[in-house]
């Protein structure tokens, strides 16, 4: 082995070092966000208000389809209790992406979604499309919703 | 003026440096986020397909309504050139919110918009509603769309 193929030999040692060291980073508030992710399905699933709203930013916006930008703890109350009062409302949803800031203080996830619900006249609605979410840190080191929004998949 | 309130004079004074100094910091990448999403705005305004798709990330995806996730160029490009095809085709939006990860690397806009176009049937649409966009910073120091996303404020 020359000089030179070991230093080549160290600094692949080390740079393979790095590589996992940054991935091992990266990997723990991804991770974090997925489960975020997850635990605010629950709570949809539960159809438990206080819960799925404990889920959002302070200063979260909810961007649902068919009504105006909802910001803050009392405008997403407001949205999330009346989409929970809907007959035979079931929404689940399926993350597909997860990216976040090297930072680790801003994350995205993105997926697709199933909704279903009975209308005012007793039929059966079926919806499925996709969805975006924004997460950000708190400073207790959870992350909750800063940015919501879906739209559907099916024709107009 | 005591000891201690020197001490707090000067912890003030060093505090005010470093939210002027993070404020800085802020400052520059959210303005780059505001000047692409300005940008990016003029090129649906041209109804310029190259340029519309070129402000996307080659792994960019929009999540438009009534239509699955077109993830990358290509679908985005076929994508933005049905929408620009339509007749009377005119969108612009307003950005509302700018955000930005500590890191610099990843980022978001949102806002409103007003779209109107003409149907098959000759009729006059007019919509209106909200918008979220990520944005991310490439390796050249540019911020290109990692995810766009619309939906109606207008009844269902």
């Amino acid at each position: 082995m020359t000089s030179t193929q070991r230093i080549a030999a160290a600094m692949i040692f080390l740079l393979a070092g790095a590589a996992a060291t940054i991935g091992q980073t990266n990997r723990s508030p991804e991770n974090a966000i997925r489960a975020a992710d997850a635990a605010w399905l629950k709570t949809y699933v539960a159809k438990d208000v206080d819960e799925a709203v404990a889920a959002c930013d302070d200063q979260g916006s909810l961007l649902e389809p068919n009504t105006p930008i909802a910001t803050g703890k009392k405008a997403i109350r407001e949205l999330i209790a009346g989409d929970f009062a809907m007959k035979d409302y079931k929404l689940v949803w399926h993350g597909d992406k997860v990216g976040v800031a090297r930072s680790g203080d801003l994350g995205y996830t993105s997926g697709t979604y199933d909704w279903s619900y009975t209308d005012a006249a007793g039929k059966s609605i079926k919806d499925k499309g996709k969805y975006l979410t924004i997460w950000k840190k708190q400073a207790d080191g959870s992350w909750k919703v800063l940015f919501d929004m879906f739209n559907t998949d099916l024709p107009a």
